[in-house]
């Protein structure tokens, strides 16, 4: 565990710190993360190098965003590809297997999790029989190029979902989809950063989202670093400030999506939805084409995560509710599509959101940097 | 200050506990009152005899709920009114207006409190000249009967109320408006509890009711402490729960209710009522005719308290939103007439809800006990 100084983001495109990155090469190098459960008042990096570490880290939510826990998995999967030697590919593929198979039990809702893995597996499937090395090398890069792709994803969703919010708008975002929820500068947050660098003034309403607060902790820190003004609520709020006429979109990100556009996210999210549709306000979902899965025909399907309830209960130390009472804690809920205004993809913007519109724009071509 | 061991609420009819009440005689006696910032995982009880203690116990909640601010109003006009010793009646009558114009300071939004001191200085007014002990004692008298009509009025709205609730329902309330909230076993949770003693099995989902977690803290505690099942949630997971097909009735409490019934509630109260109307769940208000204010034709005009920020942001012992980021917290929000089912008074149910059915319902007598 290496311990910085606190560095929030600064005003500017280049995106401050990283959420998650590799830091030497394939051999000897290591995972390195932000441990977001510490923000906003501690800034701390872990180091992870075994597959252990890596699981923990996204159960505890030490990294967390659907896209940055892909890319924490892909490199989690190479440290995991080395823990046997190298002495020959089989190996090297062998190991890979086991680590992507635990770290498939870290988390059930995000899809990209499992799309990453998916992805390091058919690249140790399709290497030559022999050289542990190459192999492992070969791991590295494509775990390199998974977050690679994910930086051009936040910039191309930032460029598409821009156009959606005017200058003055007030925008109200639910828990976290910005830079620390991505390898760059987010999904739902990238939209809401690329109008603010096409010089549009905005007002951001961040929910704090009970129970981990990733709102209050997460996104306020993310926006205010960038000299966006943001005023975080209580989740109970949210309507008040909708009525107050405050709000003119909410963006928001997604951990799966469905065939037909239904889309599960952060608990809290699907109650955004109904009030947004109540007060006649767009709502908007920002996600990578690596979030949907077009194996769920709509949102029914999808696994949602339940979690300790003492994240309820006792997430600040002290209880705050008596001892033996029922406790209901689901991590995410699924907002149908009927409530969604658009999806803002990096290849586009799907809206009105249907099978037939979701199929259409995922089959167009990724857009170019 | 005084510290009792817990003891929580149990099964049967009797309140087992008492949230404000006086000690001794009007001379010398206290008011006496739960330190509800400290419940669930402690019970104290707090003695007031000086009108700033109460005052601030109003204002940091350690007693809260409009029916209990009413009532914890008027037994601290009563120790305002004998501060100045009772030499004659105009001596006590000055310094309990003196007391009430302090008090009526200490929060805005209730209307209990402002009904509570108005009744109290009528009785002063109408009061003869001369025998400053016998006003002394007159008020004390009319501070008992403001509690006692209170727990009546507690009982009236129960058994109006519990024919609303089904056995086998799901029942959603917000913020604590049971036992701690008056004189007796409360108003929205009178109506669950009245239902309960029916012999109706009920499952009540709790909102933890962010900031200060009242649901959490408060209703859970008073629900548990019954034999009702309970299960606490945060704010953002009603609609997943309502989605989900397990709530049949919202039942909430209010703190101030316009002429065509619009009425004021914990902050959050507003949304709750959007997502029941979006899941075509009725949705209850249950409050004394005390909670009425028809000098306001609508909603709009009822003053809505914003607390200070850090209930927000360090309301868990540690700062939980970057320092400088901008923070909003209406304590109250009001939800439209159109969206209340019925209004559950100690005179009758009030729906559909308008300035001729509230008119209509709070011109009766009171119902007999």
């Amino acid at each position: 565990m290496t311990s910085v100084p606190p560095a929030g983001p600064r005003e500017g495109a280049g995106q401050p710190f990283r959420t998650v990155h590799w830091v030497g090469d394939a051999a000897g190098g290591r995972l390195r993360m932000i441990d977001q459960t510490l923000l906003p008042t501690e800034f701390v990096e872990i180091d992870c190098d075994d597959v252990e570490s890596v699981w923990w880290a996204i159960k505890r939510l030490s990294v967390r965003g659907a896209p940055a826990i892909g890319v924490a998995a892909a490199y989690g999967s190479v440290i995991g590809a080395r823990s046997r030697g190298t002495a020959d590919a089989a190996t090297v593929r062998e190991a890979l297997r086991t680590a992507a198979s635990r770290l498939r039990t870290s988390r059930p809702t995000a899809v990209n999790l499992f799309w990453a893995l998916d992805r390091m597996e058919a690249v140790a499937d399709a290497a030559p029989p022999g050289d542990g090395p190459a192999l492992l090398d070969r791991l590295l890069a494509e775990a390199d190029a998974i977050a690679e792709e994910d930086r051009a994803m936040c910039r191309a969703i930032g460029r598409h979902g821009a156009g959606l919010i005017a200058a003055g708008d007030g925008v109200l975002t639910h828990c976290n989809a910005g830079g620390l929820a991505t390898a760059d500068y987010g999904t739902a947050l990238a939209v809401i950063f690329s109008a603010h660098e096409q010089g549009k003034k905005l007002h951001v309403f961040a929910d704090e989202t009970r129970p981990l607060l990733q709102g209050a902790r997460l996104t306020a820190w993310e926006l205010a670093g960038r000299g966006i003004d943001v005023t975080v609520i209580c989740d109970n709020m949210a309507a008040q400030v909708m009525k107050e006429g405050r709000v003119q979109a909410v963006v928001v990100g997604a951990d799966r999506i469905a065939a037909n556009g239904d889309s599960a996210n952060k608990i809290g999210t699907y109650g955004v939805a109904v009030l947004a549709k109540h007060h006649g306000i767009p709502f908007y979902v920002a996600a990578p084409s690596s979030t949907f899965d077009l194996s769920m025909p709509d949102g029914s399907g999808i696994p949602i995560e339940e979690r300790d309830p003492r994240e309820v209960t006792e997430g600040f130390g002290r209880r705050t509710a008596p001892e033996g009472v029922g406790v209901y804690n689901p991590a995410f809920d699924v907002t149908p599509a009927a409530l969604i205004t658009g999806i803002v993809t990096e290849r586009g913007v799907i809206g009105p959101v249907s099978t037939e519109t979701v199929r259409a724009v995922l089959a167009a071509p990724p857009a170019s940097s």
